[in-house]
């Protein structure tokens, strides 16, 4: 099992998971009231996230093949999670229309449903593959170009249009890995094994970027902006 | 098991009600003691409820039967527990004279007495169904043209003005997807098992919106106003 | 098993003390000092009861026999809590004497004994009751024509003289359900099963009520007291 | 086994115990810091007694013989426990010479040594309950009559010189209800299991009084204290 | 196993352990800033020793043997800590040069490590013995004679300056306890179940003065100490 | 097994790593909040590495192997966290550009990567040590001649000047022993079972150092700057 490498990532991410809500929700006591709510968030996503790897790592060592559904609710909770985390960063800095909020959701749910049924065999894995970019592409445009855009006003304290603008290319760049593992896990035609094996890693690398370190971006405003405070 | 739906509705609702139990507990520490109450009541909805969906997903996954005994329990518990948050909103609002609390628990007992009978085959489905309704009836009554819609008066804050409204709408739109639930499992004469996971599923995602988003909805008021008083 | 109702009632009720003995150690922390030991003796109560239910439910769903020695434990621990609860809403109203108290004690074990002794069949059903009634009358007597009745002055606050009439009627006419349980248990000569589940569900009704209610009362006063002070 | 008041003393004083130790450390924070010392022990004084009532109640249930050695295992970390209460009352009230402490802590290891060579049958019984008794005797005459007696002079708060009287009454007659125990156990000739039902009884009488009694009166005078000198 | 005094001497304090590692960390609360560290190291002290003697005794029960590793182990980890202590209530006194704890650590290092080697059979008992003597009389040369003992500096606060004394009396009285324990166990040439006997029972009585009792005299100097500030 | 060296030291270490997370945790209460997340992560460090020293145990007790993939994920979480520390420390002198970290992060992987391939076969054992060396090399050069040394400003107050020093030395002198474990474990041509031993003993050791002992710098300087500031 030396050479179970996504065996060991799932271990390995499930005890930096731990380690990341052990640090956020120490860290809350730090931060002025306001951001106290965004590390509890953060310190959920990560909570419910160490739960799930446990149990994913659980049917990758016991069965060898992808946890998907577990993965999936993990997903289902954590992605509004996140959806929410950028919409009281928004809020920090003016009055945000709920509309944005549940456009993001829907784009989320578009998405990750999407995704679903081509993993779990309802869908043919492109067709399902194409729905998944839309509600992901609709996203992008809903930050870069709609109403959530306008927002980020200069009138915001530098260190939040600063976290606004990272967790902008964390949604682009950050969430540009999922689709990746989905591409070489179902798309290339290469043997089960081999695919399940790199649609694991890459996954489990993708939470580690957008459920970490998003988290530690919040956490670096939220400890800068207590500061000033002062 | 990827296509037990009912199944994993159950884990995912699990895990977001603990998430929303740590998240009211946690939330907590920081709004001013007056709206504690309404977090503590939150997250003992939220508390109770994740401690029945664990023991109905067990029946669920065991025997592919509906928990109605769990399920009645919970709501035993927490549609109460709703009461007095709502209760406890108006209170914030003007001096709510004893009785409507009362009135409003004697619906709720009427309507959930009325489905537990039918449900479980005391009495047929649809006399069941209407007795049910009734009570139900006898809550919107209450609140929109009774004792307590006249309450809501223009000299509370705004926010805790239109968490009333919410809540109304709430009772009103997010309780008559009970019913629907049902009407689906009980009322269309289709095959037991379809019948059965309709009724499950359609139930989850109306607790979903009738516990967890509920609770955010004061967890807003709460924060808002808290901040507000500073 | 959805037939058993007393199964279901130890059940719900385990989940409902459970419930109360966080909400009253969450809410502890908000009221003033001299009103926090009131609230902790509440939750005391609550613990010790939710406790000897999960016993007291096993005890019935493997045998079908009534938990007598469980349910006289938790009786002679949580009355004499109560007691105290009484002593300590009296105390701050006026300066007690201690004889009060220890009147109030004997009283309570004179009917625990008496009750006791015939559910266990160490004496004849009838005899044991009355021996029980006795102890009872006597505290009715003490609380409503003795000592402690003319200690209600009118100085105390308004809503702490409110509550002592509460817990008086509590007292009153929470507890005769109680001895409407042993009736129905053990002096209706119908066939031991249904005394049973009478005696148990009617324990367990009378048990919500003198636990959770007068709980609720205490943290109301508690709440009120608190806030008027600051 | 409703029949077995010994196993039904163990269990129900188990949860008088840890229902005790619960009071005490919640308790502990309203109270200043002088007299948080006091409550931590009398809380650790319940705990520990918690623990061992455990394992004795095991030892009686499983096997129906005397559990001596847990017992004085219990005794000898709680008494020198209680001796300390005794010291921090003293010193509460003025400088207590190191030496008091010290005789009253050889009192009672030679109190305890002749009541376990005694009962483990090391020793015949009544040798070894006159060394007990002397034992006794020596830190009666120590606090009433010795050096620890002469303290408690006028200077004291008043609750603090009742509490201590009080405490000089409990060491009085709370602890001679064990040496009566002991009699019953041993000395009056009956037979085994009768005495050992004896003996087990009014030894966990005795404990109620002399550990939670004790407890709640060092909290009493800590509360009056504590709200003086506001 | 009445008889068994050894079994019963690691029951009995690994009680007290556990009652003092909470005390410890109870009472950390009421003292300042400075002296918290302290109680930490003492609670850690007895927390760790706790664990410790929870396995010793198992070996002890289940195979009769002295349980070697687990005492050196839980002293290679309690005496430095008991190092650090000393050093921490020297600092309080004075700027201390770093090289007195090292000199300290490895008088400490070459004692227990002659011990291991004797009791473990690397080397004869007594050359294994004397080595050990020697890091222990180098310890106390280092406290009464060399730079550490002339420290103490009358500037220090009284209590802190006695604490030190008694720490150092502790040093040679308390812990000379063990080299007595090592002579009993090995050197007197008696038959090994006696020995390890009395090898145990005398390490068990050394920990606990040298455990729970040092730990007391640094608690006594925190709390006078931080009172004294106020 | 007192023989087994290798597992009593990873016993040892455990322990030592739970009493130092628990005096990390306990000790954040008591310095300044912009210190309170070093000691979270010094925290995090030795919590994440007792859970691995257990699981390293088992391997190591019950197959008598080094448990390689263990040690690796635990430096690839615990590595980046003393990174992290560093950084902090660096951050609490003059503004760091982000490059530095990130190269520091490289440095890390390129090591560790080098060491795993080599510990678990995929590269022979000298190419792989050399690629492992050179990482090591990188990180040295960057903190003694790159970016990060030239910021150690002296405007720093003087316990972080030397903090950073000592870390330095750490990162030199500490980090070094590692290396050797390396070449003790696979390039000296002894037999397995004397090199796995060297091997995890010399790890073992390194890590009390890197870990506990850098932890406890950090803390010193937590406490001392945070006294220095009221
Ligand atoms: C676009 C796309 C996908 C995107 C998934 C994403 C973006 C998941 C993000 C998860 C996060 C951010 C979790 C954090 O906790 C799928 C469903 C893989 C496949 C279909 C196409
Ligand atoms: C009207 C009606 C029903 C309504 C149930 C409701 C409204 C339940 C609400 C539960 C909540 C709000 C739980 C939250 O924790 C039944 C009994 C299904 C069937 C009979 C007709
Ligand atoms: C009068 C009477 C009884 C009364 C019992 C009561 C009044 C129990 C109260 C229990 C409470 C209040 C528990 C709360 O925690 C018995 C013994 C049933 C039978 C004999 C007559
Ligand atoms: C005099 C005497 C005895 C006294 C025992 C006592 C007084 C025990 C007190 C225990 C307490 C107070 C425990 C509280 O936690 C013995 C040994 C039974 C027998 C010999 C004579
Ligand atoms: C001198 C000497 C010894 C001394 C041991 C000591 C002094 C141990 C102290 C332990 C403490 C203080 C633990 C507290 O937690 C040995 C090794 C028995 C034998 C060799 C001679
Ligand atoms: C140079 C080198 C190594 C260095 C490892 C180091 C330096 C590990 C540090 C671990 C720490 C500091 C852990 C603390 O938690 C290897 C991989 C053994 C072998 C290849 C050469």
């Amino acid at each position: 099992e030396p050479n179970d490498f996504v065996g060991i990532s799932f271990w390995l991410i499930s005890m930096a998971l731990v380690a990341s809500t052990a640090f956020f929700f120490l860290e809350r006591d730090r931060v002025s009231p306001k951001w106290k709510t965004s590390l509890t968030v953060s310190g959920l996503v990560t909570l419910i996230a160490a739960v799930h790897y446990f149990y994913m790592r659980d049917v990758w060592v016991a069965t060898g093949s992808t946890p998907t559904v577990y993965r999936y609710i993990d997903w289902l909770i954590t992605v509004p999670l996140l959806m929410i985390e950028f919409y009281l960063i928004l809020s920090a800095i003016a009055k945000v229309p709920g509309g944005v909020f549940w456009r993001l959701m829907i784009g989320t749910l578009v998405m990750l449903v999407g995704g679903y049924v081509g993993e779990a065999g309802y869908l043919a894995v492109w067709p399902a593959f194409i729905i998944g970019m839309i509600g992901w592409a609709y996203i992008l445009y809903e930050i870069f170009a709609g109403e959530a855009s306008k927002i980020n006003a200069n009138s915001a304290p530098k260190s939040v249009q600063s976290a606004f603008n990272t967790m902008r290319w964390i949604v682009t760049i950050g969430w540009a890995i999922y689709p990746i593992g989905y591409f070489f896990g179902y798309l290339t035609g290469s043997n089960p094994a081999d695919s399940a094996a790199a649609l694991n890693i890459i996954y489990n690398l993708a939470d580690v970027l957008n459920k970490i370190a998003f988290g530690l971006i919040i956490w670096n405003v939220a400890v800068t902006e207590s500061e000033a405070k002062h």
